[in-house]
């Protein structure tokens, strides 16, 4: 069922001021149909007279399906006197992410305008780090007394009438306590109770017997990869978040583990592709910030690169003498790059998942062993027969060159194959190990690397076939 | 609040027959948390003789957390009086990701014994294509009829009991129908109802009014990577999935989603190392799939890399003059392939996520001119200083020769990187035009790709430099 496409309706009913026709779209579709439906096609006033036809609470269920660049925009004049209601009944954790791209300019007044409760629990959110629990956690949250029977609980849920679905996990809280300053100190989590559990108990149960109390729950300062761990791991809808003393802080919901999921492969692939992790958006993000996240890692495997140079330097008397065994190093070479990529990533997503951990390096290896050999195996047929049957050139006219010269791809080819499996499969869990990220063996880094020992390993088996004197 | 190990503790209940305390913990305990203290610490028999402590359901949802192999070993014997019974209380779309992997002898006799209508529902989602949506859904949901109240249906749900956190959408369906041929047709969805709003409603409301008619939904034979993005942009718990009638079928719950986003995600990284997805963990993986994912790519990539050969062979003539040229392919040949990985991860990640399509192909040519313009020059300047002042050999006694190399490495270097550059961007573009999986442009792809050109600019620069008499 694919909802039609209701821009050009909206429009209409803009330019005719159907105020009943805007409130009824508003109210009835999903916010986020909604947000689509209008984020192409109208301008910032026009949203805003959109807006102004329905609740704020519906507005704000809008606004927040909206892309970033546009909820700036809206916002960009706070003078405007929806904007600080809207903002009052945004989701407590995609308003802090609203905020954060805002100029100072705009998120001060912006402060100045919201009631007290909310500007403390903005300013709050607002300093947790970006890649911490913290930093995606929401507050908004449904939370009880342990001293409520089931009944009474239902009918506390009803009068607050919690917004969207942070009501289905219900967080049982103690008494209010001061800090040792004076200042209120968040509550201690002591329960959790589901609406579902809630619904089916006795009338007069009470909740502190009703409760879960084998809690998960993460603490603020965690990484935000451990939340999206925990959610997939129990299937939950919303995990706890605690201070150190298990005073509750906030939640954080299955929808934020997506977009963390997501997030962090996105990083991952970037680094495996040698790039720094870009913020945002790929055509959004600023040309400097793009350049930068490229630049650093071409200079060092361009640095690093040199090597094949030296490498190469060294064998330069025996190219000189056959310089047919110049024209077949970028083949050789590639063997090495291609096999340690493939290597490399699998080790390194294997890694993430934690479908393998450091302890696992001698199974790595062994398996890496085998698969390095087949594979090395089948690329060295397939070297020797491509150069035995189709290498160019007058090499040709001296049979005894040119199977000396298929000797070097085939023996040369199944090393550096096997030689760049293993690199690959083996440094991301020596960077682990070494308390790195993984993912710094990237495709490119791979390659470098490999491309070094590549040149050592082919002058090596050429000097065998052509000088030694051994063949 | 890191859980303690229960292992030990499970271990001596299990030796003492402490029937009560393992009965308490398995009940007390998050199933995940239980299945993870037994998963790698007890042999089949233990953890049957546990799961033989707690009811059936308890037992359903301790074992849906176990490692797959660890599943498959349990239902080996299905023999064993326990097993059918705890098929059935599985949750639906686990059991038949459980019967795909058993032998075939193994699920057949599994399939005698559960009973009829269970062997309906296993056979019909068996049916289903791995990557559809179908595949992943379940058919456990709680559903009502539109004529009820919403006491009236709180008292249902109640009554019904339903398993886990599927009674938090209530799916609204109509009368049961009759297929043509005379069998039972899937009940038209008519709209959902969350249990949020019920809870909130007036006692004597209809559900008929209640309900959200606006649904979004998706078709069983839609793309699984569908369901994951329509449950993340509306941030909903569970999408129902519907036949070509509009038919209910099942829901795919938000929890599959986040297992959708990790294995897409997972193959991404694959196709992007040059790998074929691999189906399972590494370390589980079949060392004869992990060589197919890998062989049919190196293989490719080593003939089209051949082309280098062919493209060398045309400038041997060049390369016995000047020998000091061929120490310099391998570092000027890199940069292409670096750059050109590092574009493409970018486009090829961007497109995945739709935040390019392919009709902004000139948005992002424009910004890789720009950034591979401003990349190059950087690359060109390393390696105009690194040539001048650090290359070993004996040119180092011919200055005019030294300053022309430079000049060679300086301008190719340049060129191929913004080549390189402009390749991996614009190649995933292409291919996704074409009706390919951009993913197919893999960092090794676009570094094969990239050499073959860098060595033609290379040898056209050198020419310049070198032999035409020009500079």
């Amino acid at each position: 069922m694919p909802h039609p496409l209701y821009s050009p309706e909206i429009r209409d009913m803009l330019e005719q001021n159907d105020a009943a026709g805007l409130a009824a779209l508003c109210e009835e579709l999903h916010p986020a149909t909604v947000a689509e439906a209008v984020a192409d096609t109208l301008s910032a006033d026009q949203i805003w007279h959109l807006l102004g036809s329905t609740d704020v609470r519906t507005q704000a269920a809008i606004f927040e399906y909206l892309p970033a660049e546009l909820q700036i925009e809206l916002v960009a004049d706070p003078s405007r006197p929806q904007v600080a209601k809207l903002i009052e009944k945004m989701s407590h954790d995609d308003r802090v992410d609203l905020l954060k791209k805002l100029p100072r300019r705009v998120y001060e007044s912006l402060l100045r305008l919201v009631d007290d409760v909310d500007r403390r629990d903005m300013k709050a959110l607002f300093e947790y780090g970006e890649n911490t629990v913290g930093g995606i956690m929401t507050t908004d949250y449904s939370w009880l007394p342990p001293t409520l029977t089931a009944a009474e609980a239902i009918d506390q849920l009803r009068a607050q009438a919690p917004d969207k679905e942070t009501i289905y996990y219900i967080y049982v809280l103690d008494e209010a306590k001061k800090r040792a300053d004076g200042g209120p100190a968040p509550r201690t989590l002591l329960g959790v109770i589901s609406l579902r559990d809630l619904i089916l108990a006795p009338r007069h149960a009470l909740i502190r017997d009703l409760m879960e109390e084998e809690i998960v729950a993460l603490k603020f300062t965690e990484d935000r990869a451990t939340a999206a761990d925990r959610l997939g791991r129990y299937d939950f809808i919303a995990v706890p978040v605690v201070d150190e003393n298990g005073g509750m802080l906030g939640i954080v919901t299955h929808d934020d583990a997506l977009d963390v999921v997501t997030q962090e492969a996105t990083e991952d692939l970037q680094r495996q592709g040698g790039v720094s992790p870009i913020v945002g958006d790929y055509l959004q993000a600023g040309l400097r910030q793009v350049w930068q996240s490229r630049v650093v890692w071409l200079a060092v495997l361009f640095i690093a690169q040199m090597a094949t140079v030296y490498a190469m330097a060294h064998y330069e008397g025996e190219l000189a003498k056959v310089t047919v065994l110049a024209t077949l190093i970028p083949l050789c070479l590639s063997v090495g790059g291609n096999a340690g990529s493939q290597a490399s990533t699998l080790v390194t997503r294997a890694l993430a998942l934690d479908q393998v951990r450091v302890k696992d390096w001698f199974r790595v290896l062994r398996r890496e062993l085998v698969v390095g050999v087949a594979l090395a195996a089948t690329l060295g047929v397939l070297g020797l027969a491509r150069t035995y049957f189709t290498t160019p050139g007058d090499i040709n006219n001296r049979p005894a060159d040119l199977l000396k010269l298929t000797w070097v791809i085939a023996v040369s080819v199944t090393l550096i194959c096997l030689w760049g499996t293993l690199l690959g499969a083996m440094l991301p869990i020596v960077i682990k190990k070494l308390g790195f990220d993984p993912a710094l063996m990237s495709s490119p880094f791979i390659a470098t690397l490999s491309d070094v020992s590549g040149i050592v390993i082919y002058f090596n088996v050429a000097w065998v076939f052509f000088f030694s004197g051994w063949v």
